[in-house]
């Protein structure tokens, strides 16, 4: 029986990369016959790198470059062998890199994630992927576009620093100083959202609160980042603020529609990248799992894409995940069986302090049903 | 596809007939084709009754008898159509029939069970199951003795009463005097514990504190009714104190023992009345439930005996639990599957509230796994 591991991370305990590994160490005692193919999944958020690096061919890339509090910092990308580079913005921007108490859009900055595309085409790389999900910033990528070479002015014609409260000075850009490399470049962005730059479900009011900005900083931003986005529009002459995803990773995404990149669901462009399609025609079945599903799950989680994969190929898919919300037809109409992992009445603290036994022990009672009935 | 529902009760939220009910739709609303055979478990406990009415053609016979204060309740008992009656203690002098701030060994009996004994002697039964789990009482079936007309003297020769406290003046016993169609009877007390009558492991120490008895009561119970087995046992000739399942139900299986009771599992008896094992015979496969599972499932309750008779026939068997506690491999010697109804983080409160729903959801996913792959 050839099984394929497909799951996302479960977010705040186990990254993609284990919960396959559980998974399949699960499966495998059942059966030591079980032929496991690991592919971690990811939808453009965290992890995206580490399921990547996982599933496909690549050479790590080592960088210093600006951390989300301007800091110095040593990060890293990976090049797939296909010839494609792929940058997390977790990794460089990332909230989980900036202290609690330190969390306020105004100190932050996109500026590294233009350094690390910098040091890429100097490399000589001219396709990327970038993950998106987790950044620390509400900046619209200003500090991004300031390191590909955007020039950004004061009313006193004095260029502006490249954090987030920098971005209530400006009063005029430049584009034409833009890295010109950028325009061979083919760039596809992961994101799983599909909100605009701004208005009431745009980037600073939606994803702002998480990112440690107050009520008064919520408004300032949404008013300031539509100055920004005025001006940005005019210099590459496209209406881009209202596409879906402009508002992903604090306007970043619209930044990224500025020089070019193309937005696409994150979990489509992971399977893409490490060829899922061809791992789930090879399977018998399919296994996949997540922190929390609902029916959300189903629109460009990556659970749900594999399952929608998996259907389309007439395969048994199994979804296995932290915590089963509101009624399951929608999902049973893609997932064969979906089934919690959590082992009785346990508090959230619990779940993830346990959740890699818990995942095992659940694994291994649903191998055992599907070995007992192969 | 033949299934068999045949769980025991989820304590506190759900009965038995309820779960089996419950298994029963999700598995039909899975497959409209899955031919349903409900034959809801009991081991001697709370829901014995329900179960065995569920199952076998019977009559119930509604009494007035004493009930666990020494009021005057009404309550039932039953006549299978195999000519044997079933009385539930529980119904009786159950511990769920004393409000919480009147628990208190000193003020229950268990003199209602023998005047219901005496009832279906006077019918023409000779053949009884007793089904001893949730007694309130810790008399060392002293009442029920009385009711079925021992005699019991304080030290200035008169009658003491029926309660617990009146175990602490009894001098002198008469066994002669009791109903002497006791001879003719053939008793099968069904229990799930192996308490001796006294001692650190008896029937006080063990039962006592969850039927209201403060420390200083556990040790002047566990003395006296040493007391009063010395008594017993002089006055039928036979050594029972320590016979395993002597301090079931607070010494009531003393009592039991005493007028020449069998003690057995309350799990096989009942299966053994229901018909358990045709009926296993005869499904494709074998459904089973229990509030909370680890390995003492496997230690004469419901559960696990429906596991070891389903496995000696080669049929899969599943478990859906409440919770899931400790290492699984001895449960999956004899089950195929053992999975957790909770979906997801939720308090203990939130699971017996929402027992029914999370039993549908996780039966209807297990239904849907098996037809998937029959």
């Amino acid at each position: 029986m050839k099984v394929l591991f497909a799951p996302d991370s479960y977010k705040g305990s186990l990254s993609s990369g284990q919960v396959a590994e559980t998974m399949a160490r699960a499966f495998q005692s059942a059966d030591p016959q079980v032929e496991a193919l690991l592919m971690p999944m990811a939808d453009g958020g965290e992890n995206t790198l580490e399921a990547l690096s996982k599933a496909a061919p690549h050479t790590k890339v080592s960088i210093t470059c600006t951390g989300p509090l301007g800091e110095r910092r040593e990060s890293e990308y990976i090049h797939l062998e296909a010839d494609c580079t792929v940058i997390e913005i977790a990794a460089i921007s990332g909230l989980p890199l900036v202290p609690e108490d330190q969390r306020n859009p105004d100190l932050t900055t996109t500026y590294g994630i233009g350094e690390a595309i910098r040091h890429a085409l100097d490399q000589g790389h001219r396709d990327f992927i970038m993950a998106i999900g987790g950044s620390s910033t509400n900046d619209g990528g200003f500090g991004m576009l300031q390191a590909l070479g955007m020039k950004a002015f004061n009313e006193q014609n004095e260029e502006v620093g490249m954090f987030g409260k920098d971005l209530f000075q400006i009063s005029r850009i430049d584009f034409t100083t833009l890295d010109s490399r950028l325009q061979e470049c083919t760039i596809q962005v992961a994101s799983d959202v599909d909100n605009p730059l701004t208005g009431t479900r745009g980037a600073s009011y939606v994803y702002g609160p998480q990112k440690g900005a107050d009520p008064e900083q919520l408004a300032a931003y949404d008013q300031q980042l539509a100055v920004y986005g005025h001006l940005v529009e005019a210099a590459c002459g496209k209406d881009l603020m209202h596409t879906p995803g402009a508002g992903a990773a604090g306007g970043l995404g619209f930044a990224f529609l500025a020089i070019g990149a193309e937005l696409r669901s994150g979990a489509e462009l992971v399977a893409e990248a490490i060829h899922l399609d061809a791992a789930i025609q090879e399977a018998d079945i399919v296994v996949t799992g997540e922190g929390q599903s609902d029916e959300q799950t189903l629109y460009g989680k990556a659970p749900g894409y594999v399952a929608e994969t998996a259907s389309r190929y007439d395969k048994p898919v199994y979804l296995l995940s932290g915590s089963l919300d509101g009624n399951m037809a929608p999902l049973n109409r893609f997932f064969t069986g979906c089934f919690s992992i959590v082992p009785g009445p346990k508090s959230l603290a619990e779940c993830l302090a346990n959740a890699e036994d818990y995942l095992y022990q659940a694994s291994h009672q649903l191998a055992r049903v599907l070995v007992q009935n192969k």
